[in-house]
């Protein structure tokens, strides 16, 4: 089935005839409560016609646009809201390839959003956001694309990644079309407030183009250089965390982003900056940022999260506000998305119960019946990845337990070492200096300590470059060793357990699945195989969804009941958040002053 | 003096510089209550930091911005507010130059607007519109063009104008510049909604170009064809007289402009769209259309219609935005103008006394402070125009007297016709059918009947057309005679009396000025020239608006006592506007249902 998104320019002629009832209607839906996101208003008794993928009319009768072929749905007095925009989005997060990712959020009522291909850049580059931007032009989906800044986020001298993106390679992929739409969240904001050239120049090329720039500023918002980001020209922000972040971001002219993600549960916080201080909704929106295939499955999309700001308190037609008009107005693209108006996109959601209930009973997307009832009903074209990105481990040699031996400088007794401490529900790690034990001239980790072991290998290039190092609070109470080729941002081999031969085997698993998450036990091995760029899989969201579910099972079993204990964990190796982190280069520090610096495991 | 706007990517680099302390700022203002129309919120002990154009860093603390070379204004507690945006403004109602206008509005708080050069389109078509753009340019005004769509009003086989626009001037005037930025209000409404194919190949050409595409529907907003217009792509509409036309076109994805020009005084009905009704007011905003020069001096330009607008119970703050950041919103230049955040345009007001005064005792344009105290401070380049454009009166010949001859198909007796009447505070005229006298084969018009004789003479091309006809309602109490090169829409020779002899007298004065406004009676002759295309003058707005004023007090003391006289008889020969008109070509009637029709003067 194909799903056609026209410029509203060339659809003008046959929009102004479907109106005036000259030319029928393709569909047509009578009778229900429109949700009007411009006015702010419900509005009882609305009808809504359409021609191919647009909105042709909206009023209190369309009668006259009825004809032979148009297809008639009587919404019974059910609400017609616009589908919902999702503001910020990874969908790697999902482990879904693009089409899974539309097929299992089509029939939850999300129509749209704004994707950051960050993950898949970090391995393939701008070949990557291609494909998945090729991948997104297939689906009924009203898809934008923003290009990842970060890449790699640290800088070559910290870690290994499979590409890199600058002012160039932006500016190539604005030329795209015009459904690449924004630059990236540039997390090196320190690199933007103290004037880097490369992220200078990334936020120009992107400016020249007529494009939106997206921040992800983490140090508090408070600090007198949130303002030195906004004038860089930075105008959107998801890493709100309260609703002060939420208050001075909007005081500065950019649209604060409020996630609400698998394990970043910010909403119920920022949303007080409207619900409890009164700020002007407008520039608010609501964003899922990552979310895995187990929350869609068991939670929901964005239906979820305007179900829950409403919870909080907000007017129900000012979160659908947050999740439509606000985010359509954010990228510009209000005459497209985001209302039903005549001349935007036909995506349309029919719902159920009350407006709070958020209840999507059917789905149309650029002017098709896509689901009903929580199941599509239209098929989605398949889109094969390239042979290339489907075998992208590429380890120098098969890992051996003798390559997780940590080698000490002594033979035997006690040496203070950095240990990553792991803190559940929050992205920071700390740093602690542990005093541990050395026999045989190798560091004693496990056998009842807490302890794990941490390592990376270096999975592009084929370089052998490889780290271990030491973690805590992982909380495997049995030999066990989970491995990963999703390990933010560079997507290496990240391996943890408390046992070497485990270790070794995990990350062979995942090497020779090219791609996935591996947790083996005595009881067995556990695969969630993730062929594509080893980041997503292959596989449709139902059985996706259940692998996960049982690689959260498996560590649970073994001892991890973190939350969302696979999403803390992949990011370990992510040498751009404080404070200890662990790279295919080795540890690295990262503080608010002093920026990120390579560090010795041995004090 | 230059007043400087560069693109923000090219900023970028030394607005970070400067908001970090790297670089002295140009400009700081410390100390005042900020008027933050993002976050809808007034901000005490606020500080703003500039370089050049644009504003670099808004915060409580700006010291360490400040060097040698910094301009520093000490706000002492004053509201410091986004400098004011008309929304749809008409320069030449003005009879100002753009360089006059800019110096009559800066002192009163406007630095921006979007202007629809629709009169001089009618004059000297694209060309003209570039003029006024190019002397645009070279103000301290966020100046943004819109492209005359309906030149001419009415077909030209109802009016001879000086030139015509379609789809290919509009696509051209777009290559000039982004700051080229809407399709000038559509005032073709039927023709859009029924497929004319030029009306619809312009709004095609505007969407391609990526610009927005603004309104003129003048059926009840109630009229099913109403959604039809908005499917066409029209995104804006100052046709507001009622909150019900407020309302519908929000509903209806549109911006809805309300309007208070010198005698459109539609905000105190239409803003209760908002204050009675609680209509989401973020799509509402204030504009002028229409204000002489007059109206400028004696009430005020965008300060008063925002003053106008709390007073009628907006929150100031709500009022602000619907002259500043709602408009820019409007026309995508949220990044530019609208507000006062890092990395916009440094254009900024400060007030005194309470918000809802509206008292702008200072303007900051592009980063230059260019009034204090109602005065301007600042030096404006002066704009030639070209001499083609300071000759654009081409009669045929001198009118004598006899041109004013009405001959009747009879010798003696009485005959029927069509008379236009003129309503105070009307736009529409009434067909009036009165019985009139006929001697010596002539129509027999003033000696004490309260009517007066119209005529039209083309003026564009030389072509000789002229029609004679019959008014009513202008109150001319002695022999009187007005003649005026301004007249809506083709702008030729409109000339309106009671007394052959004056009316060519005037319109000979009118002529030998090339082009202006010309009250003549036994007193004497009140001349207002305007030579720039017949339409603005090429005085400084000092004298314009006291020679403006004396056409009024001339009109006035010769009986004519309509409200806004001269606005209104200069709309006589406008050939879209219900009932009845004189063109060029002759007498036209315009209805609803059968559109525009050429008529009779005798029945």
């Amino acid at each position: 089935m194909a799903f056609i998104r026209k410029p509203l320019a060339d659809c003008v002629p046959e929009l102004v005839a479907t109106a005036r009832g000259d030319q029928p209607a393709t569909l047509v839906i009578r009778g229900g409560k429109l949700v009007n996101v411009c006015s702010g208003e419900i509005l009882e008794g609305m009808s809504i016609g359409i021609q191919g993928g647009r909105i042709a009319y909206v009023g209190k009768e369309v009668s006259h646009m009825i004809g032979e072929g148009t297809q008639v749905i009587d919404a019974g007095g059910k609400y017609m809201a616009p589908g919902l925009l999702d503001g910020h989005c990874h969908i790697e997060s999902t482990q879904l390839t693009v089409s899974e990712f539309a097929r299992a959020v089509l029939p939850m009522g999300t129509t749209g959003g704004f994707f950051d291909a960050h993950e898949i850049a970090n391995v393939f580059g701008l070949k990557g956001i291609k494909l998945m931007l090729d991948e997104m032009r297939g689906t009924p989906l009203a898809a934008y694309m923003q290009v990842a800044s970060c890449v790699p986020a640290a800088g070559e001298e910290f870690e290994t990644t499979g590409a890199s993106i600058g002012p160039k390679e932006v500016a190539e992929a604005f030329t795209w079309g015009d459904d690449v739409i924004a630059l990236g969240e540039v997390m090196n904001f320190p690199g933007v407030v103290y004037s880097d050239e490369k992220m200078l120049g990334e936020i120009q090329a992107t400016l020249r183009a007529g494009r939106y720039v997206d921040g992800h500023f983490t140090w508090p918002s408070s600090d007198w250089r949130l303002p030195i980001y906004a004038a860089a020209g930075v105008t959107g922000d998801h890493e709100c965390v309260t609703a002060d972040d939420v208050i001075e971001r909007v005081r500065l002219g950019m649209y604060a982003k409020m996630r609400r993600g698998s394990a970043w549960h910010d909403v119920a916080k920022t949303i007080t900056a409207h619900t409890e201080r009164g700020l002007d909704p407008r520039r608010m929106m609501l964003v899922t940022d990552d979310r895995s295939s187990e929350s869609l499955r068991d939670e929901g999309h964005m239906d979820f999260v305007v179900r829950h700001a409403i919870s909080q308190g907000v007017r129900p037609v000012t979160a659908f506000q947050m999740a439509t008009i606000n985010t359509a107005e954010r990228f510009g693209l209000a005459r497209d998305i985001g209302s039903i108006t005549p001349g935007s996109y036909a995506d349309i959601i029919l719902l159920d119960g009350n407006l709070s209930d958020v209840n999507v009973v059917l789905t149309v997307a650029a002017g098709v019946v896509v689901a009903e009832n929580g199941v599509m009903t239209a098929t989605l074209s398949s889109y094969t990845y390239p042979q290339e990105v489907l075998s992208s481990v590429h380890l120098s040699s098969r890992p051996t337990a003798e390559d997780f031996v940590i080698p000490a400088p002594i033979s035997t007794g006690k040496l203070a070492a950095r240990v990553i401490e792991v803190r559940e529900n929050h992205v920071e790690t700390l740093e602690q200096i542990l005093t541990l034990p050395v026999e045989e001239g190798k560091l004693q980790i496990g056998n009842g300590d807490g302890l794990c072991k941490i390592a990376v290998f270096e999975r592009h290039k084929g370089t052998g470059n490889k780290s271990v190092g030491v973690v805590n609070g992982i909380g495997f109470h049995e030999p066990a060793a989970i491995a990963m080729t999703v390990a933010h941002d560079s997507h290496n081999v990240l391996v943890i357990g408390n046992d070497d031969e485990l270790m070794s085997q995990a990350a062979n698993a995942v090497a020779d699945a090219q791609g996935g998450v591996a947790v083996i036990t005595a009881g067995g091995t556990t695969l969630f195989p993730l062929a594509i760029a080893g980041l997503m899989s292959t596989e449709p969201f139902e059985i996706a969804s259940a692998q996960s579910a049982a690689i959260s099972k498996a560590l649970y079993d073994a001892g991890c009941t973190l939350n969302y204990a696979f999403m803390t964990l992949s990011l370990l190796a992510l040498a751009v958040i404080p404070t200890l982190r662990l790279t295919d280069k080795g540890l690295v520090r990262i503080s608010p002053e002093e920026g990120i610096q390579r560090v010795s495991l041995f004090v």
